[in-house]
């Protein structure tokens, strides 16, 4: 793999890949908005139902910045959100929460989990792209609340805590086996995160599963912070 | 009913009235926030899917601008909402929509509904309040995409046309029974909207049944124009 293209918007393999990125990302908040107003719908204090809506809507703000960038790099949104669909949906609709801990519980680790992909796949793309990415990273702290209300329940209920960490489980899980599905279908994105070859070769794949390795890492870390067993 | 109190922030029951109007507004922005984004997720195209959440994002600014009113007006937003809930939360559960078109009926109606209710209480209240309110239904024309779409598929399907049409008559019959309760319990409210006196006089009630008929009426306007026997 000596081939290694220009790491530069003017290189059309580059781009494609940055849009796919830019794709999936701005794919799934779009469907993180849908999720966290969900669970705001089901909430049981109209208080909480107020604040995850300011959550969702700060999500669907992100969501616009990642389209906005798909423009200017001159995609079109809808055509390069389109390949990461039904990965996405798949995710959603295997992890549906039963209850509303478990919908808490979602919109804090999806969200946990989100970022910790951003954050490896934004070292491969554009500096511009990488400073809208940290951007919107830097905007994930409004699941901290979350994050404090399951700790109450945890702490309150052992039974809560079994269940929360069998869906944790579930979420990450989850979470794999569809990037693991996206990387094996979207040859861009992945020549991109592989080091701009053109994919498939032993140590590309090696490298995926050290990031995926690094993921389940920092997923494992948030769940004992939480008191639950991982 | 001489005892007309004065038509100012300064009165308190004047001001009651007001936080009570915001309170309902707010909410029912609120719930119609939560409604739009179910309906964009069972959108059958993701471009349809994106167009819908900017339509609920745009009815959440709304919310905002509401509850920063209520709040410039010494009330808390969660409180003076409270009231109001159950009403709304049971209009909602009694029109949920069956299929994708009934929830494109129910974006275009609901909203078309509450503007036609807003536009009635605004009279009302005091002329900054009343500005807002203008601004808020200014911004309404975001749902005429959705009538778009219900003209294509009433003219492509009469069998379409035929559920739509009850299903209006649903909405609007719902919405009507909810707001007879909601006049019957907030007497802030009802003294408010019938011309100040303590509500409760038949000219009162022979007021608040000439709002709910011009509401019909111009409901019956719109499904009328869809191409629907209303």
């Amino acid at each position: 793999m000596s081939d290694t293209p220009a790491r530069d918007l003017t290189d059309p393999d580059f781009r494609k890949g940055v849009l796919d990125v830019l794709g999936a990302l701005a794919y799934g908040e779009l469907v993180g908005f849908f999720a966290i107003v969900r669970d705001a719908e089901g909430a049981p204090e109209i208080g909480l139902r107020m604040r995850l809506a300011e959550v969702a809507v700060a999500e669907h703000s992100e969501y616009e910045r990642l389209t906005g960038r798909i423009s200017e790099l001159g995609g079109d949104p809808e055509a390069v959100m389109e390949p990461f669909a039904e990965s996405f949906d798949a995710w959603h609709q295997r992890t549906q929460p039963g209850s509303w801990h478990e919908g808490l519980m979602k919109v804090y680790t999806g969200n946990s989990l989100a970022a910790d992909f951003y954050r490896e796949i934004a070292r491969y793309v554009d500096p511009e792209t990488q400073q809208l990415v940290a951007d919107v990273l830097g905007r994930g702290r409004h699941v901290e609340f979350a994050a404090g209300r399951l700790r109450e329940a945890i702490t309150q209920d052992q039974k809560i805590a079994g269940r929360l960490a069998l869906f944790g489980r579930r979420m990450v899980g989850e979470a794999l086996t569809q990037a693991q599905q996206v990387a094996a279908d979207r040859d861009a994105m992945t020549a991109l995160l592989m080091g701009g070859g053109p994919g498939g070769g032993g140590a590309d794949l090696a490298e995926l599963a050290r990031m995926f390795a690094r993921i389940t890492q920092r997923h494992t870390e948030r769940m004992e912070a939480l008191g639950l067993s991982a």
